[in-house]
C-alpha cells in the first residue's frame, strides 16, 4: 500500500537478486528504516526481535531465510539446521511452520546445484501467494463491507474496530483485517477505523495508525480498555481482526486481548469477523485454548514503553516500579463460538470444522 | 496502609490545622511527592489534574476544598462558588456530589462565625468515615477470600484481578477493592494480586503495583489485554474492582476496561465483585449505560505515555504518529447482570435495586 504516496511492500528482494529487504518495524512510527537481511541468522534475528512480525510476513520472511542458508550452503544438514532455527524464532504463529514446510518440499527433492534458484524461486511465489490471498480476502469482506454501508445515511461512515495490527506491514502487502478495508476505501466507501493500541508492544498505535494514515484511511487510536465501550453505544459496525493460528475446530488465536473484544462484541450484537489466510490454518489442532502453547514474552515489554520524547529522541521510559513482577503473554484464544464468521480468500465462512474443511479440503485432508 | 513501612493516609490535615497535604499521585511510582493545597482553586486543580484521584478520595479532597473556601470567605456565595467549581472537576464520580451536598448540609445553616469549624469538622469527619466505610467493606470481603483459600492447597495463592487503582490511594485509607486484600493478606491467607496495568493512564502499574509492594502483597503487573486469557486459563479465583458510580439498578460505572473484565469474568465463571462505599451508590439514576456522562479526556494521555528513563529522568514518550486522532473515554459501565456481588459495608449483596435499597433505605428514600 502507499508509503509517502509511493507503493511499498514489507519485504522484498534487493535488486542484487539475493538479499532481502524489510521495513524496520521497531522504528515506526517515528521513523521510516529499512533493514537487509543477508544471512539466516539476520532472517532468524529479524523474526526473534519483532524487526518484522504478523503472522504471514514472519511465513516470507523464514522463506527467504532458508533461501539465504541455502545460498550460502546447500546441503541437508544447512537445510535441516535453516528449518530448525526459524521454526524456533516464535512459538505462536502457524504460517512459520507452514513456510518452512513449503520450502522444504520445493528445495530438499531437487539436486544440490538447483537449489539455490529452487529456494528463491519458492520464497518469491510465497511472496506472490500471500498478496493474491490477501486480494481474495478484500473481495470476500467487500460485501460485508457494503451491506453495513448500505444502512448508513449519506456519508456516514461504516466504523470497524480492530486489534494489532493485521494490515499490510504484517504481510507482504494489503493485509488481512486491513484487505477489507483498504477495498472498501479504494471503491470509495466512507469507512473508519477504530484502532486499539494494542498494548504492551502498542502495534496498533505504531503500525495500525500510521499504515492507515499513511494511505490515507480515517482512523481514531483508542486504548485497548475502550471498544466495550464503544460497542455499547453503538459506535461500532463490526470487529475485524487478524489471526495468528485458526484451528480445525475454528478457534481463533490472535493478539492477546482479542477475546475480551470478541466477548464485548457478542455482548453487543456487533459481528466479529476473522480475516483469514489458508496458511494460518492449523487442521492438526482441534481446541485453541487447551492445545495452542501462547508465547510469554519479557517483562519488560509491560514494564517499559518506548516513544519519541518532545525532542526527537527515542527513549524508553519505565511505568511500574523497579522490581515489579510481570506476566506477558503475546496471544490468547477466541474460542469458534464467538466469531461470526472466517473472511478466507474462498469466501466467508463459518467457524467450524466443517466449513473449513468444506473450504480447504485439500489442506484439511493433508493433516489427516 | 504502609510506605516505607510506616502507616500512611493518602490526604491530612497539615499541623498549622488548616492547610492540606496529599501525596501526588502523579510522581508515582518513581518519586513519593506530597503537595499542599491551600486554597479552594488549589483543590479544584488537585482534582482536576488528577494529583489526586479515585472515587472516594475525590470526594474527601472536595470536601476540604469546601474548608478551604469557607476559610477565606464564609458567605453563601463563597459556598456556593466553591460547590459549583468543584463539582464542574470531574463528571463521573458520584462521590464528589454526595462530599459537597455533605458539605453544604453541614455549613450552610450555620451562622457565619461558625462556618469555618464546622467545614474543616464535616471534612474530618468524611475522612473518618472514608476509612470506617473501608474496614466494613474489608469484614464483608473476607469470606469470600476465606472461601476461595479453603479450597486451595496449603501454601497455594488466592489470585485476585483488579483493575485501575481502587487501593487505599483512590480513598484516603485501605481502600475499597483492596480492602478484602489488605485485610486478608494481613490475616494470613495467602493472596496474590493480578494488577491491571489500566491504560491510558497506567493507575495499575504506577498505583496499585507501588501500593500492594509497599505492603507486601505478591502481585503480578499485566496488560490490560491479558485478564481473558488468565481466567480462560484458571489462573484468576475471583476480580474486586471498584467504582465511581453504582445505580440505583446496580449497574456498574468505573474505569474504562473494566466492563471487558466482567465479560470475561462472566464467561469463565470466575466470580466479578464490585467494592461499593455507600456514597458511591447514586440513586437518582438507574440505567448506568444510557444515562451516566462519561468523562472524554485529553488525546495526549493515550498518544503518550510518561515514566522514568534509565537515566533517572521523568520524560514523556509519544507512541503514536504525528496527528492521529485519538478517543480517550475514561470510564464504561458494566451491566448488573455481570456483577456477582457489591461489596459494601453492610455485606455483600446482589447488584439489584431491591438489595440496594434494603441496604440503604435512608439514601434510597431520600432520592425519590
Amino acid at each position: 500500500m502507499n508509503v509517502n504516496g509511493k507503493a511499498t511492500r514489507s519485504i522484498w528482494l534487493e535488486p542484487n537478486g539475493w538479499s532481502v529487504g524489510v521495513i524496520d518495524q521497531t522504528a515506526l512510527p517515528h521513523r521510516l528504516l529499512t533493514a537487509r537481511l543477508t544471512t539466516l541468522d539476520e532472517a532468524a534475528h529479524a523474526i526473534r526481535a519483532m524487526v518484522i512480525r504478523g503472522a504471514p510476513l514472519i511465513g516470507a520472511t523464514a522463506a527467504y531465510g532458508v533461501a539465504l542458508a541455502v545460498r550460502e550452503d546447500a546441503s541437508d544438514e544447512s537445510l535441516e539446521r535453516a528449518y530448525a532455527v526459524l521454526l524456533a524464532t516464535r512459538p505462536t504463529a502457524i504460517n512459520l511452520k507452514w513456510a518452512l514446510d513449503e520450502m522444504m518440499a520445493a528445495v530438499r527433492n531437487r539436486p544440490r546445484a538447483e537449489r539455490n534458484a529452487a529456494a528463491y524461486r519458492r520464497a518469491a511465489e510465497i511472496c506472490e501467494e500471500d498478496i493474491a490471498i490477501n486480494t481474495g480476502i478484500g473481495r470476500s469482506g467487500l460485501p460485508l463491507i457494503e451491506a453495513l454501508a448500505a444502512r448508513k445515511k449519506p456519508r456516514e461512515c461504516v466504523n470497524v474496530l480492530t486489534h494489532c495490527n493485521a494490515g499490510w506491514l504484517a504481510a507482504v502487502d494489503i493485509g488481512t483485517a486491513t484487505a477489507p478495508i483498504y477495498m472498501a476505501h479504494d471503491h470509495g466507501i466512507p469507512i473508519h477505523v477504530f484502532a486499539d493500541e494494542t498494548r504492551p508492544r502498542n502495534q496498533g498505535a505504531s503500525l495500525t495508525a500510521w499504515e492507515l494514515g499513511q494511505h490515507g484511511v480515517p482512523h481514531t487510536l483508542i486504548a485497548d480498555n475502550t471498544g466495550g465501550h464503544l460497542m455499547q453505544h453503538g459506535l461500532v459496525d463490526v470487529v475485524i481482526v487478524g489471526t495468528d493460528r485458526v484451528t480445525a475446530n475454528g478457534d481463533v488465536c490472535n493478539k492477546i486481548g482479542t477475546y475480551l473484544k470478541a466477548l464485548a462484541a457478542r455482548d453487543n450484537n456487533v459481528p466479529f469477523y476473522v480475516a483469514l489466510p489458508s496458511p494460518t490454518i492449523d487442521f492438526a489442532v482441534a481446541d485453541g485454548v487447551a492445545e495452542i502453547p501462547i508465547e510469554q514474552r519479557a517483562a519488560d515489554e509491560v514494564a517499559t514503553v518506548t516513544g519519541r520524547t518532545a525532542e526527537g529522541r527515542i527513549e524508553t521510559v519505565r511505568i511500574a516500579p523497579d522490581g515489579t513482577s510481570v506476566a506477558n503473554y503475546g496471544f490468547d484464544v477466541t474460542p469458534a463460538r464467538l466469531v461470526t464468521g472466517l473472511i478466507t480468500e474462498r469466501g466467508v465462512i463459518a467457524a467450524s470444522r466443517a466449513a473449513l474443511a468444506g473450504a480447504f479440503p485439500k489442506r484439511a485432508g493433508a493433516a489427516k
